[in-house]
């Protein structure tokens, strides 16, 4: 009885301290503008009991793209330094990439050159880098870089290039019962080893691009190996399939920052009830980078005319928020 | 103020009643046998704070197969009785299946000549009556289907037909904050419109076989249209495959009933700490049905000879559970 007592009263603590830190301001890094004050009346009018838009925390889904929305995405993709980083590991167990390109350039450093070859390039960069091994390897592996690479520009850790208002912005909608996940064009097995200790997004709520794996007994244990053939392309029209295999309901509110989000955007405005759309445009070339319908990574166009037209919120980086990384 | 006051009043209340619960008894239809203990022992072992063995809430997942394991699957499938239906149904908009096999023999009511054609005959009638329509059309079918349709045995709807004490088995790991998954050979798409209101498990914790989805846009609103395409069997080494796919973790837990889940036991109780490993055995010819090792449907026999082998909890269905379904 006595231990159950104690049970009682931390429930109770747990509870007031909750209560508490609703006072306070769940988005601290988010100037008090549009944007802002945009999410924040979203996100009352569906969780308010009593509410005409009332949605039960069940059906409370909300997707977010990774690169671009997360975290940043320039020079390139930080899942390309990453494949860069492990051709240049693994090239000792390669002789012959000495002469065979595109390794032959990167191990030069002239990625310009390695690119030429277009998607057969990079899909032979990436295959030689993410497949092969078992999907324990590879899960250790990209730990194993997290937790050690640095970005050429910033030298910050790439986990440490993710933005402090979308942080505040998972933690406030996960405190209104809403369950936050990815939806990226990036690998699901590159994000998830770090997503649960950087952003609260567990493995299982991680929908991304993917490779094929198989089943294998290895001296008597099983293992999945990760086999050099595509499986699935999280991107564009891929999004809204990747959601529908994932996750089997139609989000909520959906967070995006190119045109390759517009579909998943489209499919979640296009639900009944109260619906959340929102676009980070990259505004911001001092704290970060300035880009949108020009730019070859995270081209923001076609989407952003859409927005413009349907009213979807758009994020101003510059002017909306206070700072862009947790270190700033 | 006084607001917080009444909602902190309501979880206490709510903490109260489930430190109440805790006391009764959590698997009333499960008789004080090995099987029952086993399960409850792994259940303290793992979720009691300072135990050796104990895994923290997020790691806590368990995957039940639903087939002969959650709900019947004798005579056959119940997902084949679905398709067969939708045949009768869809027969009108298709004279040309008069003539055509297997339509033919399974619009006269022939199902074993229609089955004569093996894997191909079934792949036609699968791909018929489950593809080219949107998966929110398809949704509305099954729903349809599964409120009205009955088992030609038991007279039941089918979803009458779930295991009464794997209802308390799923409550009861969910009551210790374990997530249970579904990881079946059936549609995915087929189990998703019910499994919430059936067993608790939402629709992102379903996981089974699928065909390919498109997104498309008509009259200016997406859809997603369901292919005839393959896309996944999540059987056999297939259900480690969909376990790593979807979730992105490796259960603690895994319960199933046939050689179809016996990788996915495997590659269970491969995992380091403490693992459970549990095989429904369907001994309960007058209550349910009797079959194992020679059986088409459910075959039970190497999986059988490793949990004997290794010990892991065989459930002797007619020994070992008080009744069968909720009503009886």
């Amino acid at each position: 009885m006595k231990k159950r007592i104690s049970w009682l009263l931390s429930v109770l603590l747990i509870a007031m301290s909750a209560a508490f830190a609703q006072a306070a301001d769940p988005l601290p890094s988010w100037n008090d503008m549009a944007s802002k004050k945009a999410i924040v009346a979203f996100v009352e009018k569906v969780t308010t009991p009593g509410s005409p838009d009332y949605v039960r925390p069940a059906e409370r889904i909300a997707t977010f793209d990774n690169e671009g929305t997360l975290w940043s995405e320039q020079p390139m993709y930080f899942q390309l330094f990453f494949a860069i980083d492990r051709v240049k590991a693994l090239a000792p167990q390669h002789p012959e990439w000495k002469t065979r390109e595109p390794f032959a350039s990167v191990l030069k450093g002239d990625l310009k050159t390695a690119l030429k070859g277009g998607e057969k390039a990079l899909a032979q960069i990436f295959m030689a880098t993410h497949a092969g091994m078992t999907t324990t390897e590879f899960e250790n592996i990209v730990k194993d870089w997290v937790a050690r690479a640095r970005h050429p520009k910033t030298n910050r850790l790439y986990t440490g290039m993710v933005y402090q208002p979308m942080l505040e912005l998972l933690a406030y909608l996960r405190s209104k019962f809403f369950k936050t996940y990815i939806v990226s064009g990036g690998g699901i097995e590159f994000m998830r080893p770090w997503t649960e200790a950087v952003y609260g997004i567990p493995p299982e709520q991680v929908v991304g691009s993917s490779i094929k794996t198989k089943f294998e007994m290895r001296d008597g244990k099983p293992v999945l190996v990760r086999l050099a053939e595509l499986d699935f392309i999280d991107d564009k029209e891929g999004k809204p399939v990747g959601i529908n295999a994932h996750i089997g309901r139609r989000p909520i509110a959906a967070f995006g920052n190119s045109d390759g989000d517009l579909q998943m955007l489209q499919w979640t405005m296009a639900g009944q009830g109260a619906r959340f759309a929102l676009l980070v445009h990259h505004t911001d070339g001092e704290r970060e980078w300035a880009y949108d319908r020009d730019s070859h990574i995270g081209c923001l166009d076609k989407a952003l005319d859409e927005a413009n037209a349907k009213g979807w919120t758009v994020v101003d980086m510059k002017n909306d928020w206070k700072r862009i990384y947790p270190d700033q």
